[in-house]
């Protein structure tokens, strides 16, 4: 999705084609909030008045970078496990043989497919804990766009919450569900530590 | 915004640069709510088994497009605002003449800022009540794309208010003050909105 120009990427997802659909929407809200706090390092990093937190903000920029790159390339990986779904959907099934084949792809095409979803929530349940973490040394004047990070790694986070549901819904593995879904609620946790994020900034900008 | 690639666009948000910045992210965020609609629309429209939601479908398409172009063209505004704001901070201040023209233009500024995010936050919440318009009638396959473009309104939401409230926070004039933060709790309704069309979604997956 990189090269594509905003506008034409929009056009896309906006398109009849499933790709890019909810889980690009959902990695580009991620990198919407890691870019933001890069931002609010870049104009805090090398200002006196916040010299105190220089070594903190240095190494959050450096982690803010990373997972940029990381939630664009699970937009790619998103596209990339739905058209295994499909691919798998549409395998032969004149045969007993190749029925067994076909619901064995399937099973392990969803398995793909939520798993893209599922490393997104953690990426943006991440983007929220550095929000957090950079939040007090943060340039004052920038401090609003940490809410903004934090909303939109939250929007991230529950889109992804929902596309990890739907690939689940199909699989037939109670276990393997059990363990997505127990690393989901962990991930989800997040969403009200972006809430207080929020809460915070709205309260220093009300002072 | 929209003739950037996306990655261009979000090393230019990431960057030292104050604009793209917050404003521009949240405006990002609605268009990306708007263009889920458009697509889950695409994908309903002229399917037989939703005929019954047709007419409803074809409407909201219209309305999602144009709520998508908006939204690109106030992420342009939001720069726009900014470099006004700027600008009349660097006005002379040398004489008390200079002073008082300086103040009146920054409070103008501030004025026009504060109007931009206000009509991210209306847009938003137009997003999100178009997202609750079309679950009833949306194809089933891709009702969880509903639930993204309600979450990523939300974020462009909760993102303009505190983009409004930051440039509240100078604007001496009590009166505007009030009338912007009137309109802005009317739009700010939309947020539990977005979180009953997400629940919704979410318990129509787990069916």
């Amino acid at each position: 999705m990189q090269n594509h120009t905003v506008g034409g990427w929009l056009d896309e997802l906006a398109s009849e084609s499933s790709t890019p659909g909810g889980g690009a929407a959902a990695a580009m809200n991620a990198a919407v909030g890691a870019a933001l706090i890069s931002m609010v390092c870049n104009l805090t990093v090398g200002r006196p008045k916040y010299a105190e937190y220089e070594k903190e903000l240095t190494a959050a920029l450096a982690e803010a970078e990373e997972l940029r790159g990381r939630a664009l390339r699970l937009a790619g990986d998103d596209a990339a496990a739905f058209g295994s779904v499909i691919a798998a959907y549409k395998l032969a099934k004149a045969t007993d043989a190749e029925k067994r084949a076909r619901t064995a792809a399937i099973q392990q095409a969803l398995v793909g497919a939520a798993d893209v979803p599922l490393r997104t929530a953690e990426l943006a349940a991440e983007v929220i804990a550095l929000a957090r973490r950079i939040l007090p040394g943060s340039n004052a004047n920038v401090v609003s766009d940490v809410a903004v990070a934090a909303s939109s790694a939250r929007a991230a986070l529950d889109a992804a919450a929902v596309n990890v549901e739907v690939n689940l819904a199909a699989l037939t593995d109670e276990g393997h569900c059990a363990a997505v879904r127990a690393r989901l609620s962990s991930a989800l946790t997040a969403a009200a530590e972006a809430d207080a994020v929020v809460a915070e900034v709205r309260e220093r900008i009300a002072k």
